[in-house]
């Protein structure tokens, strides 16, 4: 799906400037102004088909949400979400979360979620996951001072994996679920793979970590 | 069980005392001395009948192993298990994991085991789980700079504290498994306990964390 060639893809993107925001690293340190408020912002890494952060817009009209997501292809159809649902409060970037410190000014988000992310489950692709050591340091200069990453998965190695990653760069573990569609958790929102994995009857994990740093 | 009378017990244990050790607040310091070794000394908090603490016992001949358990009535069984086994590398205790500063020394032991504690799952029962920090900070004083708790459970709601607090703690993750008996992990010893909870489906949690002290 996400490497099957949609030309029409690009230029549908170009044409919705006020949602899939081009020239990212542009806005570095004015992302208040894009939204035309000083609401705090949200980032979701890996954002995918984007029923996460159109439907945590809705339900959270005071704070702005960002959708970063690799592949046009997949960011595609987050974009047909958006237009459907006209939220002033979602973003979208086409960007690699590499860059992630050329886009945002240190302190500018105030919060970042990781949903399903790949779980390159070999240990020579470790660097790739979103967990790893070098993602944590660039959330961490995003972040403003107790940011938090908020995490949720089916895959127990990528959880494993990550809560040791988290503990080994002194994040505090303020929340943990193993289980959370049998957890007292509340206004839980479903992103495509979680309603995907979780019919198949695969357990979600779920976990808040927080940045203990001064700034 | 555990609060069955059981007069013979106490005469049994104190038959004993080669195993079940008397007056231990008089021993602390000198451990190694009534193993006659100086091999390290690892302890299991709330060994119940005793398995694995014999079996890691059995397996490991060059660690010494005591076994702390509350109850008389829990604590003759692995007695029992151990006047069979003969081995001259496990000593068992009868007493309360609240004293543990009273019977051992500050450093005096490698490690500590912790395995199926009593979930206490109410909330103002906090204090009394064995992963509580009063007790994190009693297994820091007798362990060894950089000494480690190793953990495991059947119970999610007790695993999911006790991560969180060892966070708090500033402990740092070194291993875990959300599944133990799907994963690779080698040589497990299994508990009483363990037998009974995965024999009826339950997944088992274990996890290992380590002191980061300078002592
Ligand atoms: C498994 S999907 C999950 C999508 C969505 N979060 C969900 O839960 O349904 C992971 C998404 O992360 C994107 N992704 C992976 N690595 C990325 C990176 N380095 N930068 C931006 N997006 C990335 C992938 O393209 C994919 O769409
Ligand atoms: C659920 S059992 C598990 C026994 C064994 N570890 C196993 O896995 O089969 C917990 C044991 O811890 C003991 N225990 C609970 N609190 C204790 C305390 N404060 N000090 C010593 N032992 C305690 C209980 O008496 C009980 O035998």
């Amino acid at each position: 799906m996400r490497l099957r060639h949609k030309p029409w893809a690009s230029e549908k993107i170009a044409e919705n400037s006020h949602y899939v925001i081009p020239e990212p690293q542009e806005k570095k340190g004015n992302w208040s102004s894009i939204f035309g408020n000083n609401n705090p912002i949200h980032i979701e890494v890996g954002s995918g088909k984007g029923q996460f952060v159109t439907e945590m817009a809705r339900a959270n009209p005071d704070i702005n949400y960002i959708g970063i997501e690799l592949y046009v292809s997949v960011l595609v159809s987050a974009l047909d979400r958006l237009i459907e649902a006209e939220l002033p409060n979602v973003k979208l970037l086409n960007v690699d979360a590499r860059n992630l410190n050329e886009i945002f000014a240190d302190g500018e988000i105030d919060r970042v979620y990781l949903n399903f992310s790949d779980p390159w489950p070999k240990n020579r692709h470790e660097k790739r996951r979103l967990t790893y050591k070098t993602f944590l340091q660039s959330y961490e200069d995003i972040l403003i001072k107790g940011g938090e990453i908020h995490f949720k998965t089916d895959n127990q190695g990528l959880f494993e994996y990550s809560l040791k990653s988290f503990s080994a760069y002194g994040l505090l573990l303020t929340f943990l679920s193993l289980d959370l569609h049998h957890s007292e958790f509340e206004g839980n929102i479903m992103t495509e793979y979680e309603e995907k994995f979780s019919a198949k009857g695969q357990r979600i994990y779920r976990c808040e970590v927080k940045y203990q740093n001064e700034k």
